[in-house]
């Protein structure tokens, strides 16, 4: 009996080391491809962040009267009780227009390398002047945007806060730089993927440990790495194996419509793949709803390979353990109108 | 030199006696048409309002999941940033649909009488039912809803948490007192107004005392009397003399919808009052932007008397003191959806 005992410890105490052994080799491996969510939001090039800009982008940030009709705000696309995205295909907006691409959700944004399914802008800034403006979307003009600011002097002195010493800081640059400020904060750290990544080996599951190694293995980090696992760099969509209409509509050519070069047909921004599990329905056409069938889909698409169901499980599993801690965002009280506030359009 | 000092010491002195005294007996006859908006949530017939209640509530209140499309909650029209409303003329609904009526204020409406501007709702539980089945708002069904809540374990465990002891809590009376319960807790105690009531004289100026002195001795208090300043009672609109088409549109008879009673045509429960300079535009129309015009066509529609400028504006100066420190929400993480959630409609 204590001689089973021992025997059955002893196995233990074997097992829990070669585990630990192996926890140490693969977290040696992951580390050379991803990096845990930083307790902080990062510095920003051209865009010093203090709070004054913060709180003064998350007042534009949920200001539905920065939409020509007063309904869409940032936050109805990249709604930070949902992920960070709307949870639709795509879109819905101004007159009930739908977008052509799935909403990316703004958490963790800011680690990205460029911003929108093919790149175009270079940073939360330039993203924030897109969606205000375009007729499918929010459907506002800059100057409409500056009016309707400078009607109201609590967002006048907000942004002499925010902006300090310039002479005119009520502009649509330093409105996008607020909300980018704001948005850098929207960040999720303490992840389990980052707990263990940080070291503690009990944060993940062996069947999530098996998920991160096949995902190394089997090449999804070759595209899908850096902090977001994702979001760094351009790959065409179909690499191996073009899936069909209903998941790639041929007439969205991707980054070629930014770059008008060819090799740029149909390559879109590796997805990041931080929150993945909030963030339904996937791809850029918005046209997968399970995770387990993207993940099937991005073996023999990109990799041009079936992954086992087990794989598919266990890669899923992994993609779970991304999952960080949501940001806890108070509504902010936004200024209120005057009389020389423009009313909203089509009333 | 110090005769006049000890003078004009003097008449200040009595000055600021008399005045005193006039805020004495001002407020003495306020009292008796008025009260303060008290600290605390008041308790609900029928509703246990405990912290876990209004936690789910809130969830209920920002998840557009519960609408058909995925694009609406009761946040969009009852925005906590904007009064309580959404500085629209009439809302924007499923398929850009325009409702009927201005959407009115969340906020303190858990002390109206009644809920709609028709009074169609006994208490904001029944008010929570209309929106989310209506075709031209959130065009859902209470079947729909409740499989929505069924599919995801966080919900079933929140409703489980916030109706205890009951054997299915996930219903959808439960999910409207769960709105209810939040709901209860958007009041907006402590505006000048009620630091006066409640005895500080110097909350308001000489102007905002005579535009409250005025708002009584004109007969406005006579319908917007009580908590709210309103929301207590029904009246025509149009009492003495009928605002134009633009203003009161013949289609729409009020309460008489509600009880098909020839004296109810045009009838509408009085509008309340407290934050009213922000939840521009005005009356169940939506048709005014100016509290000022507002105030000058109620003195003419209501009370058949042309108030004068200076009055206008001094009660209008008075209504801005009832501007009270509005709600801190902090955005709730909703709900991650499962492979079982009904998905948006419409794609």
């Amino acid at each position: 009996m204590i001689r089973t005992i021992w025997t059955a410890t002893a196995v233990a105490l074997v097992a829990t080391a070669a585990a630990a052994q192996d926890d140490a080799a693969l977290r040696e491996e992951a580390l050379s491809w991803f990096e845990p969510i930083p307790l902080n939001p990062p510095d920003l090039p051209d865009n010093l962040v203090t709070r004054d800009r913060v709180d003064l982008g998350a007042m534009l940030f949920f200001d539905p009267r920065m939409s020509a009709s007063g309904l869409f705000s940032c936050q109805t696309c990249h709604n930070v009780g949902l992920g960070g995205d709307d949870g639709l295909p795509v879109s819905i907006g101004h007159g009930w227009q739908r977008g052509p691409r799935n909403a990316p959700t703004a958490f963790n944004a800011v680690f990205n390398s460029a911003q929108f399914w093919d790149g175009r802008a270079a940073d939360l800034a330039e993203q924030a002047m897109g969606p205000v403006q375009a007729g499918v979307e929010m459907n506002n003009t800059p100057d409409n945007v500056i009016a309707t600011l400078m009607s109201m002097p609590e967002y006048v002195e907000a942004f002499e806060t925010a902006f300090p010493g310039e002479e005119n800081p009520v502009t649509f640059e330093n409105f996008a730089r607020a909300i980018e400020s704001f948005e850098a904060t929207l960040i999720t750290p303490n992840s389990r993927f980052d707990q263990w990544l940080n070291g503690s080996d009990g944060a993940l599951t062996d069947v999530e440990k098996a998920g991160l190694n096949a995902f190394i293995e089997e090449g999804c980090a070759s595209c899908h790495n850096g902090i977001n696992l994702g979001g760094q760099d351009y790959y065409p969509f179909g690499l191996i194996e073009r899936p069909g209409a209903d998941i790639l509509p041929p007439g969205d050519r991707g980054r070629y419509e930014v770059t008008k070069t060819v090799s740029d047909e149909y390559v879109f921004r590796a997805s990041p793949l931080r929150n993945i599990g909030l963030t339904a329905p996937y791809f850029h056409s918005g046209a997968v709803w399970s995770l387990e069938e993207a993940v099937a889909i991005m073996g023999s698409a990109q990799l041009g390979i079936d992954l086992t169901e087990t794989q598919v499980q266990e890669i899923t599993a992994f993609l779970e353990t991304l999952e960080g801690e949501q940001p806890e965002v108070v509504h902010p009280v936004l200024p209120r109108r005057t009389e020389t506030t423009p009313l909203p359009s089509d009333f």
